[in-house]
């Protein structure tokens, strides 16, 4: 937060310190006081101190506390000040102005509405908010790079996904941070609040409980559940990989691609490039290549193991990424280095995505790498899952898709690429930007396609994004 | 919907029927074709139909079947029009309009948020939506007079009082409809749930599994629990009988009163008559006059009859009656005569709050009774819970009360109260409309003083409602 403004409330004795001395010791830190509120007035004064500075906070903290009588009550800065009282408000899509209006959104109108969805539950999805929210569910075990912080400390987060479905999709989204990590618990808490969304997205729970959460719920409910971390991710390398191929003129169903790190995000990937069509994928994990004659506990591991490998390699990331076409990392920092990826086919492309220190620092395989992307945003081809989540939710909620299918995942991959032009594509632009308008909807369209092909729709879309009134209020059987 | 305007929509067979018969058909039925929307032309065309009407929705449509060729799609009136898609909305406060903003309000910045509220948990009350949020958590085995009908369908009742929870005080109230009725299950899943909300609003959750529920919630939880349909009907009801007591000169302490329907509302009021110092009240039920000689398997009830029937009256409602000053009935329809009225002390107080049907009709007891209140809108006096919930938990949230003791409400009573001057107080008026804006502000001050008092408030308030982001930057302590 360089050069943002401080926010520094502080209690000063007023018989031993004066402000003056205070002001000095701020300036002489490099701190200039902008704006200046006493909150309590008198001898033990409490005043808020707004400080631009470039100094940063430590600096200006010691400053500070170097003045005899002047204690810290805290310090703020814009990051945190944007956050008071949270990110998201529920508001009223109607106004409630006369005693008419408050009978027919309550009591007793409302009790029509009622009867009308216990005679036919569907009409639930016109009549009440599931049609257009998705809960967004976290028990705050693998919290970004954070881990297991737990569920209040993973809210500012779901948040944030939140007002990203609401302004890129015009989704409404719930965060509901759960204060249990008992899988069981989870599934069952998760089933039980269904009825009031029209999706699920799950977000930050540590792998491999996140796939066994995910499989169960989406075996018990009628509406898409989605694990962001797993399918998000690979969603959006997918679209990243297609346009990488396409850079360098080699085609998806010839490429040897390494995957490292089978957590929540690899395993997808691994799937997902398994229907993709490309036909030899090798998974790296810490203990090495996965291979189909060793046996795995976790059942999404004996499944990577029995569908990668074909060439049947042993050994390390250094023998599984001799000659192959593709390094997709989703592990750690540093994981990679240069000799390997030299030892990679001609044109080799590099996704190194761990978060926030690449597998390799891409300027180290600048020249070596014909394509490279990562997680972050301050190089180019950001990996970024907000390029996939709002859109294939918006789909699936247009189209009342009972479920997010491979082949609605695909779809998504597709439409994200397709983003890019022929003449925008290039080795430093693969991959769309998260502002990028047409991203959402392209996605949104192709989702929907995907999802009458793939049997799961359940409801007639008009063509046009948001406002689609006019033809629901028919699907209610009064 | 009496001259509401309906939109049908059918489907007729082009071949068959002529659209002329049909509109002849409607007119001579009574109805005006306002407008007609071609959904799907062709031999099977589908049309929507807005018609205004006031000979009602039957009328028209079986005047459209009468029509050869022609089917009835649906048909739809003005209050489900208005729910189509729901009546709420999760919106962001703050725009994202750059890479910058993003980087705030979601990943790399928000890290930084999410530590401190990892390291000082308190701070999830000003970092979070945590601050303003009330989930209104229902399992739709109560809902309104329609009884066990189901989460879904509660749910727009829940929506509906969140639209009140924000139009009326601000509060951003969330709902959430649980697909079980176990009440250990309840409990479990609205106590993983708390994380990310500052108070419970339980409602419709049939008696007597609500005071169960209510009661562990509370013992498990630090924010407030608080079932309305007990204590938000006791807390208006008791507002009303301070109002018609000082109508009719009588003093509370003084006061002998009847409580028929001894469900989750009639134990909420006899508790707060007790704390509100009435003398003498009889509960009373189907089986007859709860006494202390009795056993109950009910605890609630058992509590019930050790502290009610000073006198030791037997027998029924009829017993119980003779000689009260008040009758407040919480049980069904017709469940009181004109005798048992005429049967009071002087000046008799009538509460018939059945809905929609009255213990008795306000018109049989005109000129006997001195005051009369009910639950509907259609009569003077309506004892409505939404004077209530939202000022009690503006205040609760204000102030960051852990939960809600007798004695915020007892106070928040006598705040309601306070809103009818003595100059406007009579027997036609003794309680505030739901839209007199008083009403928020006065209870929320009151709750804040009476939290302070009893110790559960946990943070320093200013005292205008609304935005306190000024003061509350001071709360995490980073």
């Amino acid at each position: 937060m360089n050069g943002s403004n401080l926010i520094v409330r502080l209690e000063m004795d007023t018989d031993r310190a004066v402000f003056g001395a205070i002001a000095t010791a701020i300036g002489a830190a490099g701190g200039d006081i902008v704006a200046i509120d006493v909150i309590r007035p008198g001898q033990k004064s409490i005043r808020d101190l707004t400080i631009r500075s470039d100094a940063g906070q430590e600096a200006i903290a010691s400053a500070i506390r170097s003045v005899d009588g002047v204690r810290i009550v805290n310090i703020s800065d814009q990051t945190l000040l944007i956050h008071l009282g949270g990110k998201l408000e529920v508001t009223p899509r109607i106004k409630i102005r006369t005693r008419d209006d408050l009978s027919r959104v309550y009591t007793p109108g409302v009790a029509k509405v009622c009867m009308a969805i216990h005679e036919d539950p569907a009409s639930a999805f016109s009549l009440t908010i599931k049609r257009n929210t998705v809960a967004v569910v976290s028990d705050g075990s693998a919290v970004l790079g954070l881990g297991n912080i737990g569920p209040a400390a993973a809210m500012p987060v779901m948040e944030g996904k939140a007002m990203l479905f609401k302004e890129l999709a015009g989704v409404d989204a719930f965060p509901i941070c759960l204060d249990t990590q008992d899988s069981d618990a989870i599934v069952e808490i998760v089933r039980s609040l269904a009825p009031g969304f029209g999706g699920i997205n799950l977000e930050d729970i540590s792998s491999p409980r996140c796939f066994e959460i995910e499989r169960r719920l989406q075996e018990l409910l009628d509406i898409p559940v989605f694990h962001d971390d797993q399918h998000g991710t690979a969603v959006v390398l997918i679209a990243s990989l297609m346009n990488a191929a396409k850079c360098v003129g080699k085609r998806m169903d010839t490429l040897r691609v390494v995957v490292c790190g089978i957590g929540a995000a690899g395993m997808s990937i691994v799937r997902m490039l398994h229907s993709a069509g490309v036909p030899s994928v090798v998974a790296v994990d810490r203990e090495g290549i996965l291979s189909a004659d060793r046996e795995y506990a976790n059942p999404a591991w004996q499944w990577c193991a029995q569908h990668t490998n074909p060439e049947g390699r042993t050994g390390g990331l250094t023998e599984a990424i001799a000659g192959a076409d593709v390094f997709i990392g989703v592990s750690g920092p540093g994981v990679l280095n240069v000799d390997q990826v030299k030892s990679m086919a001609a044109d080799p492309i590099v996704f190194a995505m761990a978060n926030p220190e690449p597998e390799i620092r891409p300027d180290l395989i600048q020249g070596i790498a014909a394509v490279i992307g990562t997680g972050r945003s301050d190089y180019p081809n950001q990996i970024n899952n907000v390029l996939c989540f709002p859109g294939i939710f918006r789909g699936a909620l247009d189209c009342r898709a009972s479920r997010i299918t491979e082949g609605m995942k695909l779809a998504a991959a597709k439409a994200i690429a397709a983003v890019v032009t022929d003449e925008q594509l290039s080795s430093e632009y693969i991959v769309p930007s998260v502002f990028n308008a047409d991203v959402v909807e392209n996605v949104r369209k192709a989702v929907i396609e995907a999802a009458y092909a793939d049997k799961v729709a359940r409801r007639q879309v008009k063509r046009s994004l948001g406002d689609e009134d006019k033809t629901s209020h028919a699907e209610h059987g009064i």
